[in-house]
């Protein structure tokens, strides 16, 4: 079968043919009907160096799939040949408390996990080919009725990533609560949309970009504001003074982290989904009380199940464009360019 | 000024002149901007007797208020003449652990609360009046800006009411959860739409009048049950066979309690919240695992401020009618023959 | 190997020779170290009959069972030959959103799970053998250094059980508040020191017996009551006139449930963990506002691994007798009669 | 009556006669039977200065309150004269969503209150006095039978503070789980003992003083640590590499919030309680994933309830010396000198 694989570290990927892979007890291969292309993606290609993880390529890549079951090893039970899946994408040890209850990203026993917090895609071959080797049959979840696996492929990362970050803060998102999206792209989009389908609270969209704010506001925000020297002040105005209940910093940079600290309520959540490489610097006076800072990485299992079913009910929707395999290449060529608009999905 | 006050037990509310009230230290008077009627006011005036409460008539009716300050007493701080105000309806002894965090309903120190679980319009001097003397200032809660008085009177009870039932059941109430509304009536329609502004579950409306159905869907409702014999088993078709995690029980008659038992999923809420004068018979096999069933009463002074900002916003909207204080009587006339449409708020 | 089979429904267990089980892909055999025996076992051998379940006997008792890892099957990892280890008990399909998560009592593929809430030593072969069978290596749980398997077998339904319908109620568990254990019991007992070890709540042990006051004490009750016509008032006269915030009834017969409902604190718990066979009629007015009524059963696997830490650090300790395989028939016998004092643990 | 007053910035305390404080509408005076002495009055003494905040001395010290009710102002109910009272210490605006459940410390119409986050004591006259003016009667709460005003006092900020941290951590606080308590002094060691009372988690004191880690053994660690260069090393060997789930710092200095970051489990909790100056970098890959950091400041009136039942239950007690108003200075000479064990608590 032909895979995009990525030859080595400092390397563009590469369209090559491969083994179809086989499954062994308990594991699973999926047929791909949709592989999405991450900015995390460029990272591999362009950040990474030998000796910096445990692992190196080749590698295939894609850690956004979805498909069609296509054959099930010895002792797997509750799928079927043929049936529409997505893929849980991060692959831990399957056996610590943490990935028991599917919360893979937070996986305990990291010397079991071939490439810890990640999986097919980021270390072990992914879904940018025609067949997926999933190794633990629990990472197959299979979608609701209705739900296009091209649709279901970003939601297994930008569309869970951002809901793992707003589920853990429902109990703050009430009526008269203000959630507060920093950077409307391929995450805040979709956060903004999570928000609205699974809060009552209003929405703030921030962004440096008026047509992020424009893509917000077609999410549903209540309210986009063009950040600047102000902005932190002009979210207490509307807020009563009060601040932001739940920030949501989709970029992670230093001035949107001082932003969050700013606009946050006492008692608030500021949460860190962008790896922007930002540093905040927290004491007792530096951020109103009981706010609490924290990262988020990926989501659960359970969540994904989820994020699943607000797709297929068309509460969340990515922006998303297809590609063929072959033009997976230039798919990443424009996501580097910055002049592709949403999510890439591959469709072998 | 003019009042309308319940002379005694079964007897009919008469419109007279009494003394307009003065607030004493830590007490607000309210000038009557909507004053809501509530089948519980029939109640009043026809099933109670001499005996059976620790209180009797006459007092003037209307438990549901919102106007605006009128005057303040010694000591009160935080509210000025002329602001808009809803009154916070179940008045507590005001010091007891609940009280002190504005959960009133469960007040436990009904010695000291004159009608327990009630206040004004129940026992002591409702808002049928041109004035209403509030005994304690914390019961007055100023509105948001631009909900209406007449808006947000029914929102004190009405809406406050089924706004506390699912408020303590949103930790069940995800995008894979389902919510079944047993009777789309006063109560259940703002409950339809409390559900579908506050969480991402699916919403089925129940109940025996299809035009009952036609306002659920208005309402928001994704699916619309006519009660029948078959009614448990078509829920559980449509929940894939789980059947429903959240049943709100606004009637609270036998057959919808033994039909929320029914149709409920393990671990599941099964919420009584109408006085229907049913009985359920619990027991370890005669409803599913761990089932958590309870009726609620009214519901908490931080929940009225919730409930009023999803006013403010147009989130939730009770149907309703307004009355003159002339016309009140007839107001309830019309709400005994069932021909009233929604919620009669009288307007002095 | 040999095995303490129940030969078929109304009947008594027989000591037989049977062959030693060999794991399929994904299984483990265990060697046990000791099997709890279970008043439902007496259940089973008196009052099933043929056709009431979808499964029958011949099979192997023992449902409480820890020991060793003696044998594992293809692709199971995180498991090594020799190492001490409990089994979760209830066997559920390991596919449903429920059972992926390890709340198995509540598996929602009953097809998939030949015995229903249940599994080995319920109509499956259980652990009163040398050997025992696990299907699913997620069933099986490493022990916390120190806790011998003796203790570790009854912990898995006895400790369990009372632990889940505890831990669910932490929330209303503070430093002022109230529980009440009806029954000190086998699951009683270890009830109270579930309540002690885990919260500040002050815990009052109720029973018809002075022996099992006297056990409540030992286990660390605040108060013991012998139940009268006036526990329900002397309840409320021992929480301020409040009543209690959690009511746990390991009996569930008529009586003990209505003590229930007449002692909970609004917005209390009252959980049914006793199949005693009673029905508890739940209206309006018939139960304290919002008390929570609801059925436990079993427990999950994240709380079982809680549970053993308990007991590995001595803060949980059920009563217990040991027999070997041979003198099982007569623990059971001496469990019939009344004559065992704790639990029995069977050790092959 | 005499009074210990704080005459101006950058002074010492002195013994002074001032008028006895009568209440008005709403206010309660207290008869002082504790006032405990705390390092913040330190502070006030030598580190403020005019300018930094807006209120100035004089005024009367003493932050830590317990006694009788003495005289109630008019419209004062739930509250008899002669009755044993603390005096919750945090005193806000009284009337904002915050106060109005009782979480003064995070009132939000700073305004409205004259000494923010602060009150008697800390700007306005406190209780280091015959007499104290509380000027909101919601700010009096009765103690429970058995406590001892002498002991209450302290638990109103040095028993209140590390509760309100530790109560909001429950969730994390399994059997499983391990608490580290950053420094056992004045409010650390209360800290532990609240742990042990209200959890079952493992409980790690550390400090830099070898008494202190006596202290922390007293009071029921199960682990104690001195603190060096490998302590957070430490702290992953004792937890199976996973990191502590809940760590507390009463220290807040540079090194101390460095050892919690690296000692945290992902999805952990690292709690700023000392106002030691310190500031943590916090970026994504510089705290394991997921650890909420936050500071807490003082704690809720529905929280003061609990922690004076756990003292007068006799689960928690801080260690205290008592000294008459005479001996007051003297108590902050020792306190300042480092030779003073335990709270001071001075009895007029």
């Amino acid at each position: 079968m032909r895979a995009l694989r990525l030859p080595g570290w400092k390397s563009e990927p590469e369209l090559v043919e491969v083994d179809e892979p086989t499954p062994g007890p308990g594991q699973v291969v999926v047929k791909i009907g949709g592989a999405g292309a991450c900015h995390s993606d460029l990272h591999l290609m362009h950040d990474f160096e030998a000796g910096a993880v445990p692992w190196n390529p080749p590698f295939t890549l894609g850690h956004e799939n979805a498909g069609w079951v296509h054959a099930l090893g010895d002792g797997v039970t509750g799928l079927t040949v043929g049936q529409p899946v997505a893929v849980y994408g991060p692959w831990g040890c399957g056996t610590c408390t943490r990935c028991r209850v599917g919360v893979d990203p937070y996986c305990e026993n990291v010397a079991e996990a071939p490439v810890p917090g990640g999986g097919g895609g980021l270390g072990l071959d992914g879904g940018m080919a025609e067949y997926l080797l999933v190794p633990q049959a629990r990472q197959v979840v299979p979608l609701p009725d209705g739900l296009d696996p091209v649709l279901a492929a970003p939601l297994t990362d930008a569309g869970l990533t951002p809901y793992h970050a707003i589920r853990r803060s429902w109990a703050k998102l009430g009526p008269t609560s203000t959630a507060v999206v920093i950077g409307v792209g391929g995450l805040g989009h979709v956060g903004v949309q999570i928000l609205k389908a699974t809060t009552a609270a209003r929405v703030i969209a921030v962004d440096t970009r008026e047509e992020a704010l424009r893509l917000g506001e077609e999410c549903g925000a209540d309210l986009t504001m063009l950040s600047g020297a102000d902005t932190a002040q002009e979210i207490r105005q509307a807020t009563g003074g009060r601040g932001a209940d739940v920030i949501l910093d989709f970029v992670g940079a230093d001035p949107t982290l001082a932003l969050g600290a700013a606009a946050a309520r006492t008692v608030g959540d500021l949460t860190i989904v962008g790896i922007g490489g930002g540093t905040l610097p927290v004491g007792f006076f530096s951020v109103p009380y009981e706010v609490s800072i924290q990262t988020t990485y990926w989501g659960s299992r359970p969540e994904l199940i989820e994020v699943l079913e607000l797709g297929a009910r068309g509460l969340v929707k990515p922006k998303a464009t297809t590609f063929s395999l072959d033009e997976a290449v230039d798919a990443y060529r424009k996501m580097a360019d910055g002049t592709l608009e949403g999510r890439a999905v591959v469709v072998p």
